[in-house]
């Protein structure tokens, strides 16, 4: 069994606010560290507003040195052009820990609301009175932030299987 | 009227070929100067993919130096998981440029073709016959190549209207 910390970066991808959270992970405990979000400037382009999500993420990385990442696997909407648009924040939040050597894990809405709550149909209330409960430093202004520290716990919880089933195959 | 050079890259999206060319601009004449795809891996983790697109195509910027940018408005469709990724290979082509200051124009297919061809509906075929017409010294190897100068051409096209527009707004 490991014991040191291995720190973990959450990431819940939107193009007008882009949620992080940040836990470490030390044997089977969870200390929260920090979160947020990073919103761009709406009056800006399409691609001045990606750059923008890309340069806050990168900030973020390089202040918490995180060792792993995860990102939530996006809803798929049944809208084509809001799936676009979620497809592009979600291209930047895979891209940024990718480029600095992390391994970026995914998981998908319901795999997330499962581990966390315990229920794959769980409501955001519900995601964000377990985060509390998990995480009682935790400081949540928003639910894009309590919605990134669950990826994260997702991720922590899963990690141990992951690296097994990667090492087996 | 301006008469110096503007060089132009276009940009084809895709997760497995993004394609670009870059050409000239000067006056009403087009000038072919390069063109190519980048094509990740398709055995890497879609972050890992994503991350190599990025870096293939920095490279082309900082290899040709344009000034500016113009990316295909990727066509949404009907299935939404191939929206997603296109989405998220859409994103980096409109971040690379993005962060490097160039200004990032976006036009839809149908426009292109028009502009090119003529008419919107035109297909593959006869993007790469006019594109071949108007830059005779294009070496074009692939689709996503000529729908990549087809692009760059559309923008050199329509950019002494965009900057009027822009100057009056």
């Amino acid at each position: 069994m490991e014991r040191q910390a291995i720190r973990i970066i959450g990431i819940d991808p939107g193009l007008r606010r882009m949620g992080w959270g940040v836990v470490d992970s030390v044997g089977t405990r969870l200390v929260y560290i920090a979160s947020g979000a990073v919103s761009p400037s709406a009056k800006k382009d399409l691609a001045d507003r990606l750059a923008a999500l890309y340069e806050g993420l990168e900030i973020v990385l390089n202040t918490h040195n995180p060792l792993e990442a995860a990102v939530e696997e996006t809803f798929v909407n049944k809208d084509p052009v809001s799936t676009l648009k979620l497809g592009q924040a979600r291209g930047v939040a895979m891209l940024v820990p990718a480029r600095l050597g992390l391994s970026v894990g995914e998981y998908a809405a319901n795999q997330v609301k499962k581990t966390v709550v315990g229920v794959g149909h769980a409501d955001k209330r519900q995601v964000q009175a377990m985060v509390k409960t998990l995480l009682p430093r935790a400081e949540i202004s928003s639910a894009d932030e309590a919605d990134a520290l669950a990826i994260a716990i997702c991720h922590a919880h899963h990690r141990p299987m992951r690296q097994l089933r990667e090492k087996a195959s």
